[in-house]
């Protein structure tokens, strides 16, 4: 049995990662290579308990520092309990953000330094870091237009920030494909569900071959 | 109007600490110094929240990474919203445990480093340490005797932890007294309620004086 591998999916609100997420994972499934979906802030019931206080809308909300704190304590119980062991188990783990959106968001839209959320990455998981992950970038027009559809979906407390953070956020995610591009494949992600499926698996081709 | 004194109150279970907090409230009240009596996890509605996910004895509990995170987190919203703004308004803070508990208890006794205790610390909170930390200090047999007054109270998830993990605690607390003996006051707490007390008035003269 070999060691599975570890795909983070990351870029903003409407970017179509989740859609992405489940067709990857039954494309996958199709080729016969086990496979996990799961998100993030969340994927373990502790995670999930920490994911309601992250992102509930009730209360006073969370300053920076405390809010980049409970997404690394999350994503520690979500490494620990999950990726690790499925991955170690030799499944695929295809994960709907990772690390990439805390460097995004606590980060570089936030005001943390990116050596900060780094330290908190390093203490509780270790640093793990995906083997791909994949970047969806849309326009914002398209972002929004999909963000439309979601009808009767309230913003939670991070979706519901202003423009100019979002441009920060997608500013951000350029920067760090552009400083690894090893670990980061571009998607363009402003055309339809299928066509930009086909560009992902066309990324994931060298470790599919290896699969 | 001068800046409020930070009061951190440490040491095991049973030590005495909620009492002495109390007492000493009075005491600086009766003084005619204002004071806010606080304390950890929790404090402030945010970090009440994480203090129900810590201490919680259902689920599958925490690994000591995302343990300390959830500490540092909630620290780091009782710091911003209850401690800073109380001090520079004058306020004292006295406060039931402080930083030195999370060095103690995921530190010294759960397998953390202290360097990423305190890296955990100067993130969430830039480093906020007591003006002075009062540590009390008792045998393990009248901690017991005192824990087994408390009528029908169910040991949380941390305190019900085993007798070595407790000497491991209270190690750590005395090596960084040694360490620190600037910042750190230790307090036989063997005695009564008001013997110690007294010690703790007796500890805190040095900055009484100044008040």
């Amino acid at each position: 049995m070999t060691i599975g591998r570890f795909i983070a999916l990351e870029g903003g609100e409407g970017a179509g990662k989740s859609t992405q997420a489940r067709m990857l994972a039954a494309e996958l499934a199709a080729r016969g290579i086990p496979c996990r979906m799961t998100r993030e802030p969340g994927g373990t019931p502790g995670a999930e308990a920490i994911r309601a206080l992250l992102l509930g809308t009730d209360g006073e909300g969370w300053h920076p520092r405390a809010e980049a704190l409970l997404f690394a304590a999350a994503r520690s119980d979500h490494v620990e309990r999950l990726i690790r062991p499925a991955l170690a188990g030799g499944e695929w783990v295809i994960c709907d953000r990772f690390v990439d959106s805390s460097r995004a968001y606590q980060g570089g839209a936030g005001g943390l330094s990116d050596r900060d959320v780094m330290a908190l990455h390093a203490i509780g998981s270790e640093g793990l870091l995906p083997d791909l992950t994949l970047l969806f970038e849309v326009r914002p027009d398209v972002a929004r237009s999909r963000l439309a559809v979601r009808d009767g979906e309230v913003a939670d407390r991070i979706g519901g920030r202003d423009t100019s953070y979002h441009a920060a956020v997608a500013a951000a995610f350029a920067r760090f494909a552009t400083d690894e591009p090893e670990r980061f494949a571009r998607i363009d992600a402003n055309d339809d569900a299928e066509s930009v499926a086909a560009r992902v698996i066309a990324a994931l081709a060298p470790l599919l071959e290896r699969a």
